[in-house]
């Protein structure tokens, strides 16, 4: 799983970011895009009480979120500049409570391809300074050609994209 | 999978309305529990921009959170009194755009069991008063024996609950 | 999950119970393509002792063996004349377990796509003549256009397909 | 996801490679269990056309077994004596073609627990002797407390292994 990446044309950092910013629900939840590679892609947020479980720790579905955004973002970075990202399945395991202040989600891309995209992410919640995994993803994605991931460009489903 | 289910205990449904109400994060996202019946619950989630992705739908992470959320009351229905329900895992597949108003996800009970539970969930998007669905989920529960769900317990985590 | 299926080109259970008669592995197992319909397979495994885990029972991987064939070739019904079928990914629900002198799988399509197609499957399991169901599995397909599934056709993987 | 690993009883290994040898479907696919280590286990599979889907390679199900497997012993390793382990669910993403000779499953506790054990299994497969993942996959295991895994010990299924 060493592959070498690199990204297919220049402007993929912005492409990442722009699009990242313009998901309002990542601003709704309070996570901020830290790092962008080639095929790596860091996701960061902060506990606060609306983004809780019934126990108090960050919700599993909260985890998954930002686990799904990662992974995607990863993949997206090695797409063309001409293309969007399309999630098509995720499957997570939520491996201990996350109970901390800070979850960190880390998505790295496990196999590119022209068409499909899988990633891998997990996420870390940060407790008294200390790094613990709480859960881990495995994702596919679909690069939808010649549809650039712009704002008013309102793409369709990873099953009907064609017409 | 056409088992009989009956809750294990009487007040099932208040417990499943008390612990989701204790989900913050149901609250910050605008959902609503519809329906709970033995081994079956609805969630609904009206559309705010502040849901959305990079396109203008549900992100698909939040079709997660209530896939993830009404298969887990689903289980949780059919607990004893004294238990807590805790998610191992899922997966879901995203199926067509989450392009609508509104958000119905409905979680049923595949199979129960005294320490894990499955459960599928299934979620549709209205739009324009037309039900489609968007999402299928299955996913895997634990039952916390001896740990109700109460607002001051901190249950642990599906690998490390016991000692 | 009702959308009418049609298959998109005469031939296609020809095409389905050729595709099949070429996997070695299900002759090797002694599985039986039972039914084909547009966007529905089942397939049967007799029991034998080569076929147990450590309890002898089925084992799980062949459980999934026979799910994921089920799946596929409900996708691959769907699918035109001059394509071939990839499996991208499953995930298989292990419910109970697979004791029995039958197994019976059971895909259906529920979304079919240009490009992607995702497949149920229900395996249950025949004892003293009563069913019962012992997994469940939720697939991701590709459509392979312009590599029809012929006896010389290798064709390549999900995420490589493509110059 | 360094936690150390340490077998819970002596005799581990011996257990993995006993239950290895009670699984008759491994001598019917020709798998070998090679390697055991406290949290990991490594199975190999050698070409035959037995093996094979339609295109000539390892049919994407046979790759199931064998990380299935390979996971499943990477969790039993760290198992008390008294235990069986039971497959709950796994979930596999299939990233190139199994085109080669020879299949090796790698398979790795993630995270151990009392209940739960999550463990994930890379396929790679070997062609002209250079190697290449064909293959990951997620897993949950359920440990079955007080019932050995010995041949005449017939357990249960996961969801309802308790009385």
């Amino acid at each position: 799983m060493t592959d070498a990446r690199r990204p297919e044309s220049a402007g993929w950092a912005e492409r990442v970011r722009a699009s990242f910013g313009r998901q309002s629900i990542m601003e709704h939840l309070g996570a901020e895009l830290r790092t962008v590679e080639p095929g790596y892609c860091e996701i960061r947020l902060p506990f606060k009480p609306e983004l809780a479980q019934q126990h108090g720790f960050f919700h599993g579905g909260v985890v998954g979120v930002i686990a799904d955004s990662a992974g995607g973002y990863a993949g997206f970075s090695l797409m063309p500049a001409d293309a969007s990202v399309l999630p098509v399945e995720y499957k997570l395991n939520l491996l201990s409570p996350a109970d901390g202040e800070l979850l960190i989600a880390r998505g790295t891309v496990l196999k590119p391809g022209r068409t499909l995209v899988v990633s891998r992410a997990d996420v870390a919640v940060l407790k008294n300074g200390s790094e613990r995994i709480c859960a881990t993803m495995l994702q596919t994605l679909m690069t939808l050609h010649g549809r650039s991931d712009g704002p008013g460009n309102r793409s369709r489903s990873t099953t009907e994209e064609q017409p």
